[in-house]
């Protein structure tokens, strides 16, 4: 059981290899999990060109997985074997920290990430994590398109468990790729009222497909003005410098700016601008396994479904190029 | 009932003189507070050198008074002619938009501050506001020192009702002066462990005495970064630029700055800071009549008095001068 064979990043930006990994045994709170499906989302290419400084090569890059549960440790609870379960961003905690313990798993200071730290990710036949965080599906999610869920879906669903943000809330979506169409697609789910910013006009249309009410042209100031004081909630997905004065002064006295997007420099806030509305701004890191688990409910209730562009597992290094140039509609999945 | 004499600023920046106001016809809604005391704001200084561009001269600063109603409106709730009132920044609200009527008065897009827009303030003999700007005093408070409460006060407590602070709390203020050392013994009343971070050492024992725990050097960087991760809630209540980026690393897994002091500059936040601990950065302006009515009896419950020095009314621009100079323990109050 303990041999894998993946996709691994050899040098920072490098094509990616098909290389035999030797997992070693398994661990007794680890599960192994055979890959049926695994997305790609936009931080595996961060990593693959190690960004954040952060990889440790080689590796194997992709944390969306869909598949069965194939060898579970002595320890490992709650599964079984050939049970359906995803992993996305986490693949260990520590368990018996003041956060795993609180139910915010997430924050865990001892995170080991499915892609990082010697881990080795879902671009693979198969891939381990803690039990817990392989979590189990709903039946009736469609799994094909559910890889993109376990990070990018839990992504953006976050702010709205969090903050307990109420359906009649007014919500702004910025950025329309991979992790804002699902945004769109749960705030129209949730019962909100939808305004998407984006600056390509031609993802208007389908923006308003994936639950849009309203499409703002985020590179069009007075377009911007124009939903002045109007939001609860502002989602900006995208990892790169916004006009963010223009963007805080859509926000309605009591609103808050979340960001989810790896935005890299930082963000200039205007202390006048949060304290005469009372505003916020803040961000999060996809969520614990009990959040994903009400994400991936609450995503079948509503047939929430990410929409993907499949390509064979063999064409990952394809499908990275495809993403790279942004061409991906809107998120792809490698099946295997 | 329409003559007030009151301490006029002529031109930004020059001294204040004692100058005779027709305030005109006391409007319906409007009540009049004969002033036996009142607080000086730092915020009435820059209205003062209209450091915010927002003065009209002449203009009578002063928002922390403390009084009693002298004449009512025809249509003024709620209040008695003799009875023991508080006025605040906030003069009047316009009652009927979404944030006045949810309870959110100090969010209404047409607020008129006591000192601005033509209002004159409370470095008088007398002066107005909407009745529901007229907060009764509980029994028992000490009037002398109340002025400051309603200002300053309700500006550092707001952050402890808007956000359900818990006693559990682990919560850091920045910056020891008027709004400082209130919040020191608010968030020591409300139950929580309280760090004080100031520059100034010979602040130290004072700081232990209005309620902190800990002192730590604001300027020490390594103090700093030994509070890593350990806040609940960081209230930054000065109006200089800080060295944001070490403050925020104090924060806890979801932990807030809450920034109450007038900062001019944006502050620039680091996204991955905020998303790896969840955190949120936010801001608020004062308070409503209920939060102040509120923060009121709490105050006066656990005995919390602004620390003052009292100046004759007639010795406001040797109080004002005192205050410029950084001289003011902690607070200083005008009496009538």
């Amino acid at each position: 059981m303990s041999h894998m064979q993946g996709w691994a990043v050899q040098q920072a930006g490098q094509p990616l290899v098909l290389t035999a990994f030797d997992l070693g045994p398994l661990g007794a709170e680890e599960v192994e999990v055979a890959v049926d499906y695994c997305g790609i989302c936009h931080s595996d290419l961060s990593m693959i060109n190690n960004e954040w400084g952060t990889a440790s090569f080689p590796f194997v890059p992709g944390h969306e997985v869909i598949g069965r549960v194939s060898a579970l440790g002595a320890q490992a609870k709650g599964l079984k074997i050939g049970q359906r379960v995803g992993v996305g961003w986490t693949a260990a905690t520590c368990m018996h920290c003041h956060q795993c313990l609180s139910g915010h798993q997430n924050l865990c200071a001892q995170l080991l990430p499915t892609i990082g730290g010697g881990h080795q990710g879902g671009f693979a036949d198969k891939v381990r994590s803690h039990w817990a965080w392989a979590v189990p599906l709903p039946d009736g999610i469609d799994l094909a398109s559910a890889g993109p869920l376990l990070c990018g879906g839990i992504t953006v669903l976050r702010p709205f468990l969090a903050y307990e943000i109420s359906p009649t809330a007014r919500v702004g979506v910025v950025g329309i790729g991979g992790l804002g169409h699902m945004a769109l697609k749960f705030a129209k789910a949730w019962g909100c009222e939808v305004t998407a910013f984006t600056s390509n006009a031609a993802k208007a249309g389908e923006a308003r497909a994936f639950g849009a009410h309203h499409v703002v042209d985020s590179r069009d100031p007075k377009a911007i003005r124009g939903m002045a004081g109007t939001l609860d909630l502002l989602l900006a997905t995208v990892n790169v410098p916004l006009d963010w004065a223009a963007l805080m002064g859509t926000l309605a006295p009591l609103g808050r700016m979340h960001v989810v997007g790896a935005v890299m420099e930082p963000i200039p806030v205007s202390v006048f601008t949060l304290m005469l509305g009372e505003r916020e701004v803040s961000s999060s890191p996809t969520g614990s396994p009990i959040d994903i688990a009400t994400m991936l409910d609450f995503a079948t209730r509503h047939d929430i479904r990410p929409q993907v562009e499949m390509f064979p597992m063999g064409s990952v290094n394809e499908a990275l190029k495809h993403l790279a140039e942004g061409k991906a509609r809107y998120r792809i999945v490698l099946e295997a």
